[in-house]
Order: structure tokens, then C-alpha cells, then sequence
């Protein structure tokens, strides 16, 4: 299985995308997983990547897109961690589930040895090139479809020691917030105390901690630690990123309430 | 074959529900029908299931996770309804589809015996718990991949003699609007008249029966009967919603006007 | 393979094109290319087809849904061009692919000869009907589902010798703007010049040529050929669309500057 992650959003790039694995790799299934609205958020994208790769059969390929130095020098990678491979750019968007799974290997790709492997198996009418804006197609994609058709890591580029870090723990900032306007923060814990003060550009906000949503009636503000595991503040049946003002990467300080 | 409609919009929970549901059931194929931008609507839901449950094949499973009351006492369900089987909340979201193909079974599901079934067969890292905000992945995608493998409902919950209701049929309010902004009624039949008068919070507006958008010029208003069976008002190649001033839930009056 | 593109964003509709074909074949697998946010636009749609048919295998058919004309008197095609497969109506949206591909055979299709075929093998409880307004799932997605099954075009319509023609290659307008802003143009050969001078309503910018987005700062506008063989126009990091002020459809002229 193969399973897609980018900030393509609503485009038929992601379809391209299953087009070259499928093209390459028959019986591969894809499943999209988000193609984010956010853009250019490597944050984002580790997060999702992180909230979700564990929910997916063992032995599944994760190609995670999101890419703002596309055709600029940096890393390809393709990494096998735990039970799970995961094929990006070396930005630190495959950071975090890596090391929750504990990197095993990490390859940097060579799109010539990609293609070169690739090109034989492909029952498309277009053929593989390496352009300058769209390496998912040219690269992620067939190297994913060569790992799900049992190609090993090495075949596919030159070992790499250690890929770029990112963390999802530090400070106290929006990480990603969803459709619904739910905010997630880069806290994995909090501490005891039934209200907050929450501080953001826009003001300073009173929040009920609960454990969901409907803890508070509709239009209230409530925190609590989410099905992910992180810090997340919402509104019942409202928006709490259009409540609080905040959008991706803006810094949210907390504080307890005296009792 | 599993088929989808939740309120997640353009957001990786969808995704997270179909690593799920592969995990349990390898071999199960599963269909996104919509994933709507419209959040805590269980009328647009239950319009959303309608419209499409009977262009599957029989024995679908569909997973209609539409659920403002996530975390909070209302009940979770599976029932099987002529050929078909529906899980998701008991917020009537479902109730339009059942009652339309005759209610079979229904049951209650228990987390302790959809979980106690579905570990054994899971073949993700992570292992089901039950969250207090998600449902979706915790309770409703694993039922389904349940039932998809075979399990007979009774395994799953205990049974429910009645689940609760909701109309598409009363009064005369918006039941859904789609991306072209065409506006869906709560009505199923339009009496004949060639002219209606159709009054909104936004004003009255003059509009004409047609069969189709192209009835009337680019730009004008047009009542028919959509292909689902509901009154719907459409511009030509532009949005209704936006021209009549109207969203989801929103009462709108038709009356016919003197020849 | 099946492969859908339609203008229905966010809506069940092409979730329910998937249904009817998965009950006419149910071995067939169907992808989603792109369900765009564009409305009505047969440039942006043909645009859509002839980026990405290329990288899907030989002998996929393609679904394409840009009908603002459904219900009236448009003709419903289908085409086999080179080695692939195409369905959809005949207002051009077809036609840069099938031109690429080179027309084999066309026909015009018959609802009566598509549904007298589709019907007995359909698995679903509904039974086709033609609406008014959603020829995609009355008779685009059965004529493609038997097509798929090896159904020649001969026995689903009328031959037809010609169709609409569509240039994506005349003038200097806008084809398609990216979830980015980036802005794809009806170009598709840029002369050598180090920076352009581009005017449109909003005013006059000058471009960089570039050869991906960041050759440029953050923020600054880059004109380069994309990675579909087109002429674009981008920001780094940010909305050409927006900084230009330019929408699909608008004209937008190019001027080398002098060094």
C-alpha cells in the first residue's frame, strides 16, 4: 500500500501522482491521506504524517509532498523506519515519524537510478525526466512505486547517515489546524487545572478544559489533549482558529487558571 | 466494498478512517462519497447518503460519520437496511436511507466488542483505544471493516429496536447546497406552474421552472426537480446560494405565480 | 483503469460516478485525477486532461465532466485516440488530448444503447434513467464502465467523424490557476529573455525567468515552463494568481524587456 501526503490541495497533481504509481507498480493501492490546504508548511505535513502512519498497515510507503525547495539542492530522501518506509524531501517533514519509529535506513534518491529502474516497468505513454517544478511525479512517486514492487533503499541512491530534524514539541505554537477550525499546538501534555488562559495576537481567551467537544456548550472555547495526542483547542460547533486569531505557526501562550 | 460521507472536509481524518478499515480488511475496497465542507449538518448528511446509497452495489457498508455529539451520550450504531448496511451515529443521519429501504437489524455498538474483534485482526502499529473526539477511527471504520469481513451484527452491540428519526420532506428549508451553489429543498414534488415567486431573508426573486440550468440564460434563476428527486434552484453557470442569499438550513417559501 | 476529472468539487457527485461504475464493473479501478473548484470551464478541464492522461497506463479511460451544457442539445462522445480511452461531451474539452493522441475512432453516444448494455450487469438498486441534469452519472460513467469491459465504442453510439474542437494554445490567456495561485498560460514556448514585462488588468509586473519557483526570493513573481510543457507564472512561497490579479479566462500579455 501506498499512501500520499502533499500540499497539493485540490489539483490533479496528486492524481498524476497515482497515474506514475500505477503505471509502475500495478497493484499497488493508494490512498490519499490529505492534500493540504496549508501550503509550504513542513510542520503541517509532519504532523499529519505523524497522526496518521501508525493507523496504516505495517509495511506501507508514505510519500510525503510537501516541498517549497523543489528543483533548489536539497535531499531526496527514502527512509525505512520501524515497519514503514516514507519517501520526501529532506526537510524534516518524514522527521517525526522517523524517529518515532527509529530510523533504520535513509538513502538519498538519484533520479537517474530511479529512472533507470523505473522506465523498464512503465506502461505509460509518457516517460520518466526530471523536471524542475514537479518532483513528485518525477521522483517521490516512481521511488515509492519501486519499494512497493520490493526494490531495496540502496538501489535507489547513496546511504545517508542523518535527515534533517524537525519538532513538533517545542514552544507553544499552531502546528496545524483542520477543517472544523480545532487548532493543535506543539504541546504533548497539560497539566492539570480546569480552566486556561489562553494569549494570542487577536486577545486573551478564557478555555474550559474538557475532554470534547460538547464538554461546552456551542460557540464556547474548550482544550484538551487530542486523538493525536497533542494539545488542541476548539469551539463547540464553531471555529476556534477564527475565535482566537491564529493561523499555522503562530505562537499561542498558556496559562492556568487560579482556582 | 465501504463507502464514506463525513463533515471532515479537505482534512487527513478521512484518510485515517481508511488506513483503519484496510488494516481490519485488506481486501475491502473503500469509495469516498463526500467528505462535505458543510460541518454538523446531519439533514445535508442524511441528503448526501440518500442521493447516493442506491448507485452502490448491494451489500455496501456505508460509514456516515457526521457526529457534533462525538463524546457525548448519544448512541452509535450499525444496521442493516434492505441490501445495504449503515454505521454512524444515532443523530438521524441515517434514518432517511433506512426508512427508504426497510429497516432489518439494528444494534448498538459496544467499543469492547467492535475493539476485542478488530484487535486480533489489525495489522497497523497502533492498536484501537477509545478517544473521547474521534469516533470515526476508534469505532465507526472498524465496525464497518467488521461487517465488510463478514461479522453478523449481533456480534457488535446489542440490538435496538428504534433509531432516530429525521425528515428531508418538511417544510420547505435548504437541505444541502452544492459546489455550483445549486440549492437542494426540502420538498419533493413542485406543483405546475411555469413561474415561481421564491422568498429568502435576501428578498423575492422571480424565478422559472426548467428542466435543466441551460432553460434559462447564463445567469438566471431556475427551479426543477434534481436528479435525486428534490426541488432544487440552480443559476445557469452561476450560484443560486449566493444570488438567493440562502445556506443549509435556511427556510425559503415558493409560491406560484398568476399566469 | 477509470479516471475521472469533473468540475464538481466537493460534492458526492463524483462519488456517486464511482458507484454506477463499480456496479457495472466491479473490477474496475477508478482514480481520481482532479474534481476541480473551476466551474464550467473547458479550457481549464482540457488543460487538466492533456497534463496528466500521459502518465496513466495505456488503455485508461478517462471521464471528463466539464458540462455546462448537460440537458441541452451538446453531443455526449466517445473516443478511443492512440491508446487511450475518453468520454465526456462535445464542447472541446476532449479535443487537445485526442488531437495528441491522434483520433482512432469516435461515436456519438446513445443513452438507449448504453443503458440497454449497463442494466443488466448493474449490481446496484437503482436503475439508470436519463436526468436533465447529471449525464455524468446517466450515461458518461456507464458508457466508460462498459468500455472498461470491453465494450467496443461502436455498440454504444453512432459514428461520428468529427468533434468540437479547443486550442490551449492561442493567444496569451490564462488555462488554469493551481491551489498555489500559480498561473498556467495558453503558451507554450517562452523566448530567451532574462526578465518580462507582464500587464494585465491589475497593472504592469516585472518577471524573472526562472526555472522553478525558488530561483526567486520569497515572495518575488518567476515566469518559467512548467513542468506540463506550459508557460507559468508564480511567487515563491506566495499567490500569482493574487498578485497578479488575474482569474482562467483573463488575458494576460507578455513582453521581453530589454537587457
Amino acid at each position: 500500500m501506498i499512501a500520499l501526503i502533499t500540499d497539493y490541495g485540490n489539483t490533479h497533481y496528486a492524481g498524476v501522482l497515482k497515474a506514475v504509481i500505477k503505471s509502475i507498480a500495478p497493484s499497488a493501492e493508494v490512498i490519499d491521506i490529505e492534500h493540504g490546504s496549508w501550503s509550504f508548511s513542513a510542520e503541517a505535513g509532519a504532523y499529519v504524517l505523524l497522526s496518521s502512519y501508525g493507523w496504516f498497515p505495517r509495511g506501507t510507503v508514505f510519500v510525503v509532498v510537501v516541498d517549497p525547495g523543489v528543483g533548489s539542492r536539497r535531499r531526496a530522501l527514502a527512509v525505512e523506519a520501524g515497519d514503514y518506509f516514507f519517501v520526501g524531501p529532506d526537510n524534516g517533514v518524514l522527521y517525526p515519524a522517523v524517529k518515532e519509529e527509529g530510523l533504520k535506513r535513509a538513502v538519498e534518491l538519484s533520479f537517474e537510478k530511479v529512472s533507470a529502474l523505473a522506465k523498464p516497468l512503465m506502461k505509460s505513454k509518457r516517460e520518466l525526466f526530471l523536471s524542475h517544478t514537479f518532483h513528485g511525479r518525477d521522483l517521490f512517486a516512481p521511488a515509492a512505486a519501486l519499494i512497493h514492487e520490493g526494490t531495496s533503499l540502496e538501489m535507489l541512491g547513496d546511504p545517508v547517515q542523518e535527515i534533517t530534524t524537525l519538532s513538533l514539541e517545542e514552544g507553544s505554537k499552531v502546528i496545524y489546524v483542520d477543517k472544523f477550525g480545532n487548532v493543535a499546538l506543539s504541546l504533548r501534555t497539560l497539566p492539570h487545572a480546569d480552566e486556561w488562559r489562553v494569549i494570542t495576537e487577536e486577545g486573551i481567551f478564557r478555555v474550559k478544559r474538557g475532554r470534547t467537544f460538547s464538554d461546552v456548550p456551542p460557540g464556547k472555547l474548550v482544550i484538551y489533549v487530542n486523538s493525536a495526542g497533542f494539545v488542541e483547542i476548539a469551539v463547540n460547533q464553531g471555529s476556534a482558529a477564527r475565535t482566537l486569531g491564529v493561523k499555522i505557526g503562530d505562537h499561542v501562550a498558556l496559562e492556568p487558571m487560579q482556582p
